[in-house]
């Protein structure tokens, strides 16, 4: 056991948990950072303990000692139990080298030694920035994949015509190229989002310790955390020229927060748009039996991988929220839940990562029912819309009340021949010709 | 290995989980009331291979297969993975009993033989509906411990004087046991909303198997296996009268749901109180130092249990509001969310119940400090308000506008005699009269 | 104007707006209330002042003064801006009736005398808990006609067969009727829950004035007052026998709020359903053409009342947890926020009511077309999901494989026989006799 | 009456409500646009009936017929029923024009005649975003204002000492000005995002018409309406170059959502610390007495401008998280919800306007009490968290222990002096030197 007394009493308050391996990694680099500077700025520790801490700190972000951070993130005092854990732990475990390696016998404290001009409310929220940074990178990244998928198969059916509809009712014909054009338009605005996010999720308040004033940090620590922090993580990470502000504050987080809601609701409207085209009733597409769709009814389907991405959306914009919520709760000079953002945060990143990837794998093993989509045109009273520009929305308007019940476009057109109606309205019942109504307005020459 | 083909599948869908134990267990007694109930009225399987099958199906209400039951809650398909997963493991360790125990070779399928007149659509459900109500219980014990331990504090501090304060400002005396008491009133009125919330989640919809129609299930098995269910767990379950409904809606679980979200956002109001009452600001009482306040500043102490409610009655009350989400997403004749509103009711029944064990705690170390409660009223401007009556409204504030910066009641009371004021405004600045303005209206006698 | 100097500082602060009249007219009759018990306990009023007082108070009552009251309920300060309008207009009005009826020149003071043993904190939380309850009276009624339009589709459609849909797949059919009578028991869970909050909506803290410690009022006047308001307003009200809790706490309107809020969303679940069933691509029910469907697409008819509906409920939803954040935001003695509150609950109200309003007005007028459902079901693969007593899941699989693509049952039938399958297979490819298959399974007996 | 036939039939559908003016007015510019492209491109009209159309819709610009403008934006169909509303007015005002005028008896028709080429799908989102744009200016306008505020404040006070607290618990002594320079970080951000935001909501679908496919609409008008919309409204929008996506999408609308979310829970957070600083507990600033505090507590007043503010945004944040909802519920090419979306919208930015000038208020009429500040800090143990650096955290935990309970600083120096602690510590005890320990740390230079 490498914790110590801080961490038992912890264990009493909040009982036992995990910590994500990836937040205990990034408290590993920080505390790296910060013996690296003040190392390199006082030469405060001798060389034997200086190596034994850097060893420790070593092994900690190899997550030798994870089953070592035993406090759960959800706890009181702002992260102050996670963070003695972590201290106790790199205390201890130095300690043991400086004995095993250096048969130095002296006992590290994991405050006075460890824990030098450091306090939970700067580090603390700086290793929550470095696993969101790289989080987002991750999610950017399968973003760029979805719209990639989206884009390609825009491509592919950009000749194919299906049914627009608006309301749940048949409109006007369209291209399936169109439908996953906008799809890939609304996952695109996603990207940029995100890509813009970065900006605002790279700045950390290291060095600001308690409340922004940097007490009882010298300026010369402070300047050089910042730059050890960079190579440490090989991140962009930035020192906010505005510590106060960056330890009470966390809209910035809650702002990613926002951009990672975008998202899932614009995944959870294309989960419901796909849903409806793989559904009984519309069958213009199909969702592969990738298992056994129920255990009673043999010949049933179930558009599992939508239904699995919908619910984890729905989850991850509730959890979304709840960051909004916590970063409202603070007060004053600090956000006291800041344990709990990060453990909001942390399970959303998964939860869209899984929604991607979800998301993707469908989009690749998708059927198509182009025969479908034109047979659905076929029969669909919508097609009378098409008949406006040559006689006018009221007399469209009563040709589609005087018809009797619709059944094609060729009934259609043998009807308006026996009642006269003028040639190019039949002409406009040929799916064959619908492109031309379907036209892509081109790019606009910006001025 | 017990699981088979299906869950496999499962897998490479969803990705490898945990099921929380007691909904395995529940799982687990809905198969076997099944089990006993088909074998009651249909004599259906040859006595070893009813043995066997109930001997799998205890073995996994015991916890024998936890380990087996892989499929994340997190899942498309409303519940069919975790449901093959559940009847794979009890085919493949009964097929084994029927090898070892009775040498009969013969390979019980998991869906012919132990799925039998069950759909996921009722049986699941009615497992999840088990754990609801056992969680309810607990949750409901635990409330009625919180509200035992107000009550007997604000009997305990019947005479003791505190501020009053209404938005954020000195209002008028009033007695701690009165402040106690109406955070009690709080709590009771959630442990009647449990209380009552035990008749809506006790009806469940087994029998009704895929849609409520009960097909292909013979009604003798339908009424049997409702009185086995009771049998098996002990609790006062009964099937709807309304089967496609009690399938394709879960406002019931949503309501329970919105009961717990009352009691989280109760205790986030009592722990903002009580925030407040421990604050530096106030001190009328003292969150006892039950672990290192900071890592770097050495005297300090903060209100780690109250922070630790606070941030999980959120999360719970996020949570709750997904499952109403959950709820409303349900379409036609089934919700298929309910894995995921599952997943989140029984992680709020946990949070609640840390909760409820983490300000009984408090509440049972929370230091009073009656002394600092006389000194902010014997210093608060607001006991003038207590002259209304003897003066009125006008007279009273031009008092509190002329009079010269208050310190404390003894130079108020100099002051109104040097300005020639009535000697009963001067009594009024009395504490140890205070009680006479503190009435407890009793009881009104119902007509 | 009737107002006088504090509104207008009001004004000034909060800008000008309007307060629903019902909120006027029950703030008018808990003055009345007050009024009467004052002058019964105490004669306090010269007979003339008295006579005034009330006929001004009955004239606030009417309506007459609506246009006075000029604060809109967004106000700082918990209603004492509204308040203060309302014992303004009150003062000044028996001013005008003592001047011009008995000659007497005395000028009424809005708070000395209109506003005796009276805190904007018990009274204006009473003259909202009069305005919640009557408006819940209202959507409980309007709920039960819901169930009943329910009920009565219920029976008509007892026998017409429909396919009855899981997760938007096709999976067994049903009756039409089970259809309607899945959705009626949602709503009567509603109606219930409903009936069962006006328990809990009519405890007023009336005389408990500032911190529910009743200060200055005596105890005469405080059960006197509780009675006259019953008089007065004809409803069931208590006062709370834990005056601080009912004076700082509001979790009894978060739970009626709950309450709206399952309304709201069982509401939208139905238009879900709705929107579905009158789609393009199901056509088993029609919206009529109410109004023009589009501005350019003659031939469009858009399901107007289930998207208003929708979307009020929607938005009713939103103000619902609004009003549970309000309820939160509370602090020691006292929840500023009721103004917020009520003006919430208020518009939740309507919207409910023009909800309940439309979706009655919607199946009024809905067409129901038996004809679209009988060949949904005669093209429908699921019924092969039929099969499963006869031959059992993996057979029925099988046979769900190899058939080839499906047309409809009697093409179904004709395979089956060529293909030598069993007679009574055959048999169930037979929509006249579903119903054989589509059991309403009877009422439990009750032990 | 201006409006005609479908407006009667929608007013029996959602009955009679208002619509916000400035949506008028720019429902009225897009019009214009539309007519002048039509005339440009096809010289459609007569010249006298081109007028009148002109004509017409300037006065409707103008705000002369609001009044006429009856149906609610809570209504179904996606807007086309104040679009209608809208295209009857110019009708059948134009009519009247055409008659008075130029003497021409000819009935101008409301969807042939008054709108070619338009769909309510594209032209009612762009009157939306019009507004949106506008509103979004002006709010623009008013962070900045707010932040020039607290920066100026910054300024003043940069070195008033003040407690930092966290976690309700004193910490470190800071300077007022960096408590006010924090709030003004968190400021800055929402101007920074709202800046950015203009790129967003800048984009219109106006040419898509139904569906984004243009249909009919020649590409002449579709190029030449744009920049007609861009002179008439002097706003710089632009086309999307995506039409499907930008009438089926409005995740651009929740962004803008989102950072009106962001802007109303930071004021939220800069509203709770301002009623802690105010309160009767800390006294640290005073809110001054606008109006009466109480209608029963005549020594009372209360933080009404901060409760104002803080409720508005409380609200404005439900109805940002509404907006979130209805994108989500769009479906296929369309979202039905865009004039919910629309209502929503508006309100939030009232409400934020009005929170901002609320605030921006209160700050020039706060009162700092910067020796009670100074008392605070004098009689904080928490000073001793300042004796770290001297003789490190055990050694001060083993002070703040043993020393007897707190006055202030002269006691704690003097009891240092009687045991014998070291002079640097007795240093520390002195508020005037306070400013050494609350360093601002410099700008970093950028690499």
């Amino acid at each position: 056991m490498k914790y110590g007394k801080q961490t038992e009493l912890a264990l009493q308050n909040f009982g036992r948990g995990r910590v994500p391996e990836k937040l205990i990694r990034a408290y590993g680099e920080v505390k790296k950072a910060a013996i690296l500077a003040i190392q390199k700025t006082e030469r405060f520790f001798p060389p034997e303990v200086y190596e034994s801490l850097l060893a420790a700190i070593e092994e900690l972000i190899s997550g030798k000692w994870n089953e070592e951070c035993v406090i759960p993130l959800q706890q009181g005092g702002a992260g102050t139990s996670f963070h003695m854990n972590i201290n106790e732990i790199i205390a201890s475990r130095a300690t043991e080298i400086l004995h095993q390696t250096y048969n130095i016998q002296r006992n590290l404290h994991p405050l006075e030694d460890v824990n030098r001009y450091q306090s939970t409310n700067d580090t603390f929220p700086t290793a929550v920035t470095i696993v969101l940074f790289r989080d987002l990178l991750r999610i950017e990244e399968m973003v760029i994949a979805l719209q990639a998928t989206l884009v390609q198969k825009e491509k592919t059916y950009s000749l194919i015509p299906i049914m627009g509809r608006t309301e749940l009712q048949d409109a006007l014909p369209m291209t399936l190229g169109q439908v996953f054009g906008g799809w890939a338009g609304m996952i695109e605005r996603d990207r940029w989002r995100l890509h813009k996010l970065k900006d605002r999720v790279r700045v950390v308040a290291l060095g600001g310790t308690a409340v922004g004033t940097g007490f009882p940090a010298p300026q010369e620590y402070v300047f050089a955390v910042e730059q050890y922090l960079r190579d440490v993580t090989g991140l962009p990470l930035a020192r906010s020229q505005n510590l106060p502000d960056a330890i009470a504050h966390h809209d910035d987080w809650s702002e990613l927060a926002s951009g990672y809601l975008l998202l899932a609701r614009n995944l959870e409207k294309l989960c419901n748009d796909l849903l409806l085209y793989t559904s009984s009733f519309l069958q213009e597409m199909t969702h592969p039996e990738i298992q056994y769709g129920s255990t009673i009814m043999a010949a049933k389907t179930n558009p599992v991988l939508l239904e699995w991405v919908k619910g984890m959306c729905m989850r991850a914009a509730a959890l979304c929220r709840l960051v909004e919520d916590y970063h409202a709760a603070g007060n004053l000079q600090l956000n006291a839940f800041v344990p709990f953002i990060a453990e909001a945060m942390l399970e959303i990143a998964d939860l869209l990562q899984r929604s991607l990837e979800g998301m993707i794998r469908f989009l690749e093993i998708v059927v198509v029912n182009t025969d479908t989509m034109a047979r659905h045109i076929d029969h669909s009273r919508a097609m009378l819309n098409l008949f406006l520009p040559v006689v006018g929305y009221e007399k469209t308007k009563a040709i589609a009340q005087k018809m009797p019940s619709f059944s094609n476009l060729e009934d259609l057109k043998r009807w308006l021949a026996e009642n006269g109606f003028p040639e190019d309205l039949q002409n406009l019942c040929d799916i064959s010709s619908l492109t031309r109504f379907i036209r892509k307005i081109p790019k606009e020459k910006k001025p």
